[in-house]
């Protein structure tokens, strides 16, 4: 696999304002001014991703202050206010950009960077909102390394994050891997996090039906984890993107599962939870997805699985809208009347349309005794008038029938029955 | 089966005002007069109940302005507005309140009617109020058939109505029938239909908590309806109420069943809905629940289940509230505060109560390899003080040891792994 050539900014990223004045760049420079602009940034941002353990928000706002590239060389001459200085302390001498970005090449990868044409700028501003509202935690990350072909902002266009259990059932796999199919199927990216379980079902659901998915991980993009998906991160990597904030090499840890977790919600126009037990990653995913303002849906289960429980938690409280298909993840998820589920067929019965006296009469008539119309008034309740209205309806739709003494239920299939 | 004797008013009933002037009776008339003028009101009512179909609201009406005795009398003269005519015209000859008093007797059973305390005025009230907002169709019955010991104000006062499917999977039996257990088991009596299906599993329960239970039928209670449900009904009528608005003999219709919903709704503080198809008698109830203000629960089920589509159109619309077992139903259907749900226990990590910093030196810990603190700091990305501060607090919790070569992952069991 080859790396995907870094595509020429088509318009002028929201990044830009991480460059430090005098590192302005014209905006009619030649091609190579701009390549070697952008290799200058990558190179800032992949030392300033290593140099503190994402998110690191202190940092954040300093590199947001300065550019990446003055933060960088202030980072490194230590010329830092206490918490940047807090932040990047233990890793300040480590400095492994080059080689960081030779191994994601090497593994099929590249780094993209908010002065790239395809940053996802508009589903990360979700994290400035959260932060204004007062939401601690929720730091948009500072570059993502990505393995495979997709554009990230083109995938992030239209995407549902579907997450749950690890230790999921056959049946929340069954429902993952259908949500996974549909949603992809009907042009939706499937963003999810590659573990066992629910996860993966949602993967190989959108990879069946050839759409876009996009794995998130927790450890580096070349890092081989959970071991049994070597092969469908292969998959994904060569139709969506495998993405991830730290740098190739990073092993998994469980802090950096939870994390992750914030950027597969602020990916997914909304998140679906499939399984989780009471306290999962998948709940941690649900709460970050409210907090970043997203739509969090929830599959209901058996009241009898353990695994349905935190999805009936979320449902219960209220905090998440319940969802049984692909219609309704996409009502959900999709812009408001633009994406309507269908509504659902009903059962029609032949008794369908009749006021309440024709009701009555029908209910009163006999299958084989015929009976006269006062006998039907009287067991009906309905006035005689009215029962010698209704009976003839009733003959014209098929559920009534004359005979030698008087009226009763037509021979051809009916529906009576209690309720 | 001996009926139970009528218990003398402890109270001026609400239907008081139903005796029209020339019949009012002193309030401390003697015991004999007393049991003639319920004697003579019963006779009314059972009169009125069969002159028209259940639910008849100008009659309703006119039972209200006149009394009972009055209306009786001005129905069996036929000096009546138009609207009580119609209703009454065609079993205006109809009158066998003696006979279907004695059939009832005969049967084990009574009738209740709202100038006997154990009327359930309470929860009847409901059905003002929703005609008071206009909704239509909400008639208080003018009394009801009773089969069983219970008395109906006392069953009504802590009550749930448990109602689903008749074409019920095994996992909705198992569901309604623990529920109606569990319910039961609190002391809360439940109300159901007596179908097959959820129904039944709903009242089976509840028998087997020795628990109070109502079935409301939409036939005589004298008729065995569903044939296969005569014993159920017998133990129902023996430990708690069998009730109807149907005289004796009175054979089940589809409207009735409909009709009879209302009465299931009014007598619960809340009705759950355990498992209903897109169209079903189930979900009639549950319109009408809402519809007098009363809460409606419904049991989530697999989406791939027809059974449990009604269920989750309910939550998705979020016109029930999620329930999942009897702590929740009792919650919801109790009074605000007064039965909340049992906090449900969390599982316990070793980590639990751990800072950041403190989590991510933990993380960074190797099971085997001891690793000095400077490296640890790197790896974990946190300054190399808050490592030394965070190894002995790790250490003395039993997370990490000391070791030739620094510092390692404890020996005891851990719970590393992503989330």
């Amino acid at each position: 696999m080859t790396p995907r050539p870094i595509d020429p900014p088509t318009r002028q990223p929201d990044g830009v304002a991480g460059l430090a004045p005098g590192q302005r760049v014209g905006r009619h420079a030649g091609p190579g001014a701009e390549a070697d602009r952008l290799r200058a940034l990558r190179l800032a941002r992949a030392y300033l991703l290593r140099v503190a353990e994402p998110p690191a928000p202190a940092l954040a706002r300093f590199v947001a202050e300065h550019g990446p590239l003055v933060a960088a060389r202030l980072v490194r001459e230590r010329h830092l206010p206490a918490d940047v200085a807090a932040e990047t302390e233990a890793r300040c001498g480590v400095d492994r950009a080059e080689a960081d970005l030779a191994a994601a090449e090497a593994a099929g990868g590249r780094l993209v960077i908010p002065e790239d044409a395809e940053w996802p700028c508009w589903p990360f501003a979700a994290f400035d909102r959260a932060t204004a509202r007062g939401v601690t935690g929720t730091v948009a990350p500072l570059a993502l390394w990505v393995r495979g072909p997709g554009r990230l902002d083109e995938l992030a266009e239209r995407a549902v994050a579907i997450v749950g259990a690890r230790a999921a059932t056959a049946y929340g796999e069954h429902v993952a891997c259908e949500l996974g199919y549909g949603v992809a199927g009907r042009g939706w990216t499937v963003v999810s996090g590659a573990a066992y379980g629910i996860d993966g079902a949602a993967h190989r659901g959108a990879l069946a039906a050839e759409g876009d998915t996009v794995a998130v991980l927790a450890c580096g993009i070349d890092v081989r984890y959970p071991a049994g998906h070597g092969a469908l991160l292969k998959h994904v990597a060569e139709r969506g993107a495998v993405i991830s904030e730290y740098a190739p090499g990073t092993p998994p840890a469980r802090h950096r599962f939870l994390h992750r977790n914030r950027l597969i919600a602020a990916l997914g126009q909304g998140t679906v939870v499939v399984e989780a037990g009471v306290r999962s990653g998948a709940i941690n995913t649900a709460s970050t997805t409210v907090a970043l303002g997203r739509v969090l849906m929830a599959v209901p289960g058996p009241v009898t699985s353990a695994q349905s429980i935190g999805c009936h938690e979320l449902l219960r409280a209220q905090q998440a809208v319940l969802v049984t298909g692909v219609d309704d993840v996409i009502e959900s998820a999709g812009q408001v009347g633009a994406d309507l589920a269908a509504v659902r067929d009903r059962p029609v019965r032949r008794t369908d349309g009749l006021d309440r006296d024709e009701l009555r009469v029908h209910e009163a008539l006999r299958p084989r005794a015929g009976r006269p119309a006062d006998w039907i008034a009287r067991e009906s309740g309905v006035p005689i008038a009215r029962v010698r209205a209704a009976l003839p309806i009733l003959e014209q739709r098929g559920l009534a029938e004359r005979c030698e003494t008087g009226w009763r239920l037509s021979r051809s299939p009916s529906t009576r029955g209690g309720a």
